[in-house]
C-alpha cells in the first residue's frame, strides 16, 4: 500500500517558502506490498499443478514440501523487506559510467550479497555443480518474488544462472573449473553476449570474429562489437564471464557459422592469475526501465588481446545459446508477471484506501464518499489485472513443471512429451505476460488517477519496466513465427496432440468438480479451433507459400495465448471448487478466483473465432501494402 | 527519423576511458519528424469535410483558404523548427521549484514567446477580444501541430486561452478588462483549478471556501487547497490567474453549491497596482510526461489575504466550467492524436531505415538485410498507428466542425444539431486517442526494438506524455459514464438520431464513391448496433436500476468510438475513391488510406458484437465481485 505523499502535501497548509522542490519525494520510502499473493503458493503448487509429484522423483529425492516451502519463504522475506523497500532508489540511481568502468549504487551490493546467499545462481543445478536440485517449479516462485521486489537486481543473478549453465551443458572441464565455479557461486557473475548494432533479432548477421590462435589453450582472437549486454560491467563482483557468439574465420555464412565463446572480463593465466581481458565498455544505454540493471555497448579486442575459449563445437554456437535463451524466455515471461503482479496489488490496496465518489444509486452529497473499489469500474480494472497476473502465473509455473519432468522424470516418454509441451508454450509464456502484463500494468496506473502518473508513485516504474519484456529475448513479433513457423508444427502436430490431451485432462477435471460446463465447452471449442487452424495455415507453408502460413502470425499467437490461459482459467477453477468442496475457511479467495476464471471464458475467450477468421482470411490490409505508400 | 547514436557508439572502436557516460546522449538534438502529414491538411478539409462552407458564414467571412493555410504553415513551421527541435531538452530538463517559485528552462521563454506571436491564445476568439474569428476546424490543425512538437509547451497557451473563454463567457466587464484581455494577448497565462486532494474525480467535494467580505470591489476570501494545477505558477510571464472553484459560505453541499472565481496569483488594486494575492505553490508533483508543463499543489490563503472575484452567478461554477472542461476534453483528444502521430512518423522513418533480417522466401544469409518495414508485422504495427491516428484526426475535425458550426452557423437548427452532435462525440474524441493513442505509441517503441526502450531515442517519452490523457479532464471510465449516463440518451435520442442521419450522409457518399459495398453495410449495422444498444441499457436506467445500465460503460464507449471511428474511415475511404476518380497523382496516398480504412473496418468493427455482448448481458465477473474478496 502507498502513503499519499501529495495528498499530505495538499491537506497541510504550508508556508509557501518552506517547501522545496523534493517535498513531494519525501515519503518513497518504504511502502509495503505483498508482490505475490502468499495464498497462491501452495494452492497453485499442491492444488493446482500437484507439485508434489516431483518429490518421486530422484533428482528431487533430498527434498520435501518443507524444503520448499523454506525456499520460498527465504525469497519472499528478502523480496518484501529488502528488495521492494529499495527499488525506488535504484531506479532513481542507475549504475554510472565512469572512466569507462560501471559503479552500481553501493545498496545494490547489500542486496546482491543476500541474494547471493540464498544460494541462487545455482538452486536448480545438481549438487555436484554447487547446486540444490531444486525443482524449477518451486525456483519459479522464488524467482517470483525476487524480480517482483526489484528486477533489475536479480538480473545480474538470473543471467549467471543461464551463463554458467551453458558452461556446465556444453564447456570444457577447464572452462567449467575456471569460469563455471565461481558463476554458480555468485562470486562472478554472467552474460549473454549476442546482439550486434547491425544484427539484434537477426543472429544469421553476427560479425564478431575469432581468429584460432594455435596456443596451448586453444584460445581465439576475438574482435567485435556487442550491444545491450546487460550487465556487461559492474564493479559487484571481480569479474564478468561474457558467453559470446562469434564467427570463426572462414566459417559458413549465417547461423551455421557461429560459434559460442567464453570470453572473461579478466582471463585467469596459466599461473593462475587474472589479467585484463581487452573487453572494453564503448558505452551505455540509458533504459527506460530495469535502470539498476546497466545494458552496455562492448567493444571486444581493441588491443589484439581478447581471448575467447570455444564452448562446444565449432559452428554450433546457436543451438547452444537456444537453450539459455528458452531458459531466458520463460525468465521473461515470469518477470512480467512478477512487474505486473506487484502493480496489480499495490493498485489493489490503492483501491480500497483511496476515497472518491459515490455509489450510482445514492447521490447524496453529504454522505462520506466511498473507496474507489466501490465502483464496477475500477473494480474491472482490478479483476482484468487479477485475471492477467493470476492465469500468467499458473501458465509460468506450469511450464516449469513440464520443463522439471523434461529434464529429470525417470520415464523416457514423459521426458519427451514434457519437453514438447514446454517448447510449444514457451513462446506463449513469454509474450503473454509482457504484451498483456503492460497492459495490465497501464490499468495499474489508470487506477491511482493523477498520483499514478507521477513519479511519487511505483505504478510508473513498473510500466516501464515491463515495456522491456516485449523487446528482449526475441520480440512479440519473433515469438509469434517461432510458435506458428516451429514449434506448433513441431512433430507432425504431436507437440498440439500432447497439449490437447492436457486439455483434456483439465476439462474432465473441472466438469467433475462441478465449474460450469459452458466453460469446460468453451474451453474445448477453443483447443480444437487453435487445432484445425494451426493445421490450415500449416497447409499454406507446406504448399510453398510461408509468407500466406505467416502474415497474421501475431495474431495467432494472441489466439493461441488467449486460449492457454483460458486453460489455466479453467483448471484454477477446478481447484477452487475443489477447494469449496473440502470446506476451507477462506470463501472470498475462491469467490474471486470463480470471478477472475469467469471474467477471461466470457471476456477474452470470445474473441477467439475473430482472430481466427483474420488469420484464416489472411485480411489483406497491412499484408498487401506496398512500404513505399505509407 | 532518428540518428542511430547507439548504432554509431557500437560500430566505431573506441579507447574504454574515452566515454563518458553521457556519450550516448550526444546525439539527441534534432533529428527531423513532420509530425503530421502534410498531404492530410487539404484532404482533410477540403476534400473530407468540406470546410470551405464555413467561409459563407458571417463569422468567418474576413477569412479564406488563403489565410486558413497561412495560420496551419506558420504553426507547423514553429513545431517543426523549433518546438520539436528543443522537445527531449525540456523534457530532461523540467523546471524547478525553489524558494516556493517556478523556474521553467530559459529555452522555454523563448519558444513562448514564439507561440504567443502566432497570436494562439485567442485565435478562435472574437476580433473584439483580440482574437481572429479562427475556425476550431482549422486552430485544430493549428495546435495539432504545435502539441506534436512540444504538448507541454504548447500547454501553457493552451490552458490561457480556456481559462479567458470562461471570463469572456460569464465575467464582469472589470474581470475582462482586467485580467481577460492581458491572458488572450498571452502577457499573462491561465489555469483550471478543479481539484482538490480529497476530490479529484468527484467536484462535488470541493471544500476550498470563498467567504464574502462586503468589499467596494466584491471580492471573496479563497481559503483551501488545489492539486494537479498544471502551470499553476512559473516565470515566463508576471501573473498567473486560476480560475477556481470554491464553495461560498452557506452553500447547499454537493456540485450545487460550487462557484466559480477568478483567483490570480497577482491582483490589481483600485490604483492599478499588481499585487501579491496570497496563493503559494505547496508542492510540485512528479509527472512522468509532459515534463515541461509543472503541475502544482496550490494553497489560498494562508495569509488571509487572497482575493477571489466570482464569475458570473453564484452556485454555477460547475456548469460553467463545463464548458471549459469540453473545450478541453476536445484538446485532451487531440493532444492524444498529436502525440500519437508524432510517435507514428517516427516509427516509420526508422522502419524504413533499419535494415534487419530478410524476407521469409530468402534465406541466404549472403544477401544483404531488408529494411524492417518488408516484414509484415512491421507493416501491422505501422498500419494499425495509422489507422488510431488519421481516424482519431478526422473525429477531430469532425468534431471541431460542429464547434464551429454550433457556435456560428446562421440557421438557428444546425447550430442546435451541431451542439448535438459535438456533445454526443466528446468522450469519444476526448478518450479514443488517449487509450488507443497509448496502445500506438507502444507499438512505436517496439518497433524501434531494444533502442526503443532507451531515452536516447524519443519514442518513450511520447509514450509517457500519451498516459496523461487517458486520465486528466475526466478519466476513461467517467468519460464511459457520460457518454452512456448522459450523452448518448440525451433529448430522448435525438443526438443518436442527428448521428445516424450524419452516417447515412457518409454511406450514400462512399457508396457512390466505389468504397466497397460491404464496408458501407458494415458501418450501417454498427450505427444500428449502437442505437439499439443505447436504447436497451437506457431502459434499464429508467426502470430505476442505473448500475444495470452502466455496469459495462467502458465497454460501451469501446464499442461507440469503435463505430465513429469506423465511421471516419469510410468518409476518408469515400474521399480517397474520389480522389483517385479525378485522378491525382499520388496513388500512394490513396493506397495506404484505403489499406487503413480496410484494417479497421476488417480488424476491430467485427469485435463490436461482443462488447455489445458483455453490455447486454451485465457480464457479472467484476460487476458482483464483492471488493473484500480480491
Amino acid at each position: 500500500m502507498q502513503l499519499l505523499p501529495i495528498d499530505l502535501i495538499g491537506a497541510i497548509p504550508v508556508a509557501s517558502n518552506a517547501v522545496s522542490s523534493d517535498t513531494a519525494r519525501m515519503a518513497t520510502g518504504a511502502p509495503s506490498n505483498p508482490l505475490f499473493d502468499d495464498r497462491d503458493v501452495d494452492f497453485l503448487l499442491y492444488e493446482v499443478l500437484s507439485a508434489e509429484r516431483l518429490l518421486a522423483l530422484p533428482y528431487f529425492a533430498d527434498h520435501d514440501r518443507e524444503t520448499f516451502a523454506h525456499a520460498i519463504e527465504a525469497a519472499r522475506r528478502l523480496a518484501r523487506d529488502v528488495l521492494y523497500p529499495t527499488y525506488r532508489l535504484l531506479d532513481a540511481e542507475p549504475p554510472q559510467l565512469v572512466d569507462g568502468k560501471i559503479l552500481v549504487h553501493k545498496k545494490l551490493r547489500e542486496l546482491y550479497a543476500q541474494m547471493v546467499g540464498l544460494g541462487i545462481a545455482a538452486a536448480p543445478r545438481p549438487v555436484e555443480v554447487g547446486g540444490q536440485q531444486l525443482p524449477l517449479t518451486i525456483f519459479a516462485f522464488v524467482t517470483a518474488y525476487l524480480m517482483a521486489g526489484n528486477a533489475a537486481a536479480y538480473g545480474y543473478l538470473g543471467l549467471t544462472h543461464g551463463a554458467a549453465h551453458l558452461i556446465e551443458a556444453f564447456g570444457s572441464e577447464e572452462l567449467r573449473r575456471d569460469y563455471m565455479a565461481r558463476m554458480y557461486e555468485g562470486e562472478w557473475t554472467g552474460t549473454m553476449a549476442l546482439t550486434e548494432p547491425q544484427a539484434g533479432s537477426s543472429l544469421s548477421d553476427v560479425q564478431t570474429s575469432a581468429t584460432p590462435t594455435g596456443d596451448a589453450d586453444g584460445h581465439y582472437l576475438i574482435r567485435g562489437n556487442k550491444i545491450f549486454i546487460s550487465a556487461g560491467d559492474h564493479d559487484l563482483t571481480d569479474n564478468v564471464v561474457h558467453m559470446t557468439l562469434a564467427r570463426i574465420a572462414g566459417a559458413p555464412a549465417g547461423i551455421k557459422g557461429v560459434s559460442l565463446f567464453c570470453v572473461p572480463k579478466r582471463r585467469r593465466t596459466a599461473g593462475g592469475a587474472l589479467v585484463d581481458n581487452d573487453v572494453a565498455v564503448a558505452g551505455m544505454i540509458h533504459k527506460i526501465g530495469w535502470r539498476g540493471l546497466p545494458s552496455l555497448a562492448l567493444s571486444y579486442g581493441e588491443r589484439g588481446e581478447c581471448h575467447g575459449f570455444l564452448v562446444g563445437e565449432a559452428n554450433k554456437g546457436i543451438s547452444y545459446m537456444f537453450q539459455m535463451m528458452n531458459e531466458a524466455r520463460l525468465m521473461v515471461g515470469l518477470n512480467g508477471v512478477a512487474t505486473a503482479s506487484a502493480a496489480y496489488h499495490d493498485s489493489l490496496a490503492y483501491a480500497r484506501m483511496r476515497p472518491q465518489g459515490r455509489p450510482l444509486a445514492a447521490k447524496d452529497p453529504s454522505t462520506p464518499q466511498v473507496a474507489i473499489i466501490e465502483h464496477a469500474d475500477v473494480r474491472r480494472m482490478l479483476l482484468r489485472q487479477k485475471a492477467i497476473v493470476e492465469g500468467g502465473l499458473a501458465l509460468l509455473l506450469r511450464a516449469s513443471l513440464y520443463a522439471d519432468l523434461a529434464h529429470h522424470s525417470t520415464d523416457a516418454a514423459e521426458r519427451a512429451r514434457a519437453q514438447l509441451l514446454l517448447d510449444l508454450l514457451t513462446p506463449i509464456a513469454k509474450s503473454f505476460p509482457a504484451e498483456r502484463g503492460f497492459e495490465s500494468n497501464a490499468l495499474a496506473v489508470q487506477i491511482h488517477g493523477g498520483y499514478g502518473y507521477s513519479s511519487e508513485y511505483t505504478a510508473e516504474s513498473w510500466l516501464r519496466d515491463q515495456k522491456l519484456n516485449s523487446i528482449h529475448e526475441g520480440t512479440t513479433g519473433i515469438q509469434a513465427m517461432d510458435l506458428l513457423g516451429r514449434r506448433a508444427v513441431a512433430g507432425g502436430g504431436a507437440a498440439l496432440a500432447a497439449l490437447g490431451e492436457e486439455v483434456r485432462l483439465t476439462c474432465a477435471r473441472a466438469s467433475a468438480a462441478g465449474v460450469p460446463p459452458e466453460w469446460v465447452t468453451a474451453l474445448t471449442e477453443a483447443t480444437q479451433l487453435v487445432g484445425a487452424l494451426t493445421m490450415e495455415l500449416a497447409q499454406r507453408g507446406l504448399a510453398g507459400d510461408p509468407s500466406a502460413m505467416l502474415a497474421h502470425a501475431t495474431d495467432y499467437l494472441e489466439l493461441f495465448s488467449t486460449a492457454v490461459v483460458a486453460w489455466q482459467w479453467v483448471e484454477l477453477a477446478a481447484a477452487a471448487h475443489e477447494r469449496r468442496a473440502r470446506g476451507h475457511a477462506d470463501a472470498g479467495f475462491i469467490e474471486a478466483k470463480l470471478a477472475a476464471a469467469q471474467y477471461w471464458i466470457a471476456t477474452e475467450l470470445p474473441r477467439l473465432a475473430h482472430l481466427a477468421h483474420l488469420c484464416r482470411s489472411g485480411e489483406s490490409s497491412y499484408v498487401a501494402l506496398d512500404p513505399a505508400a505509407f
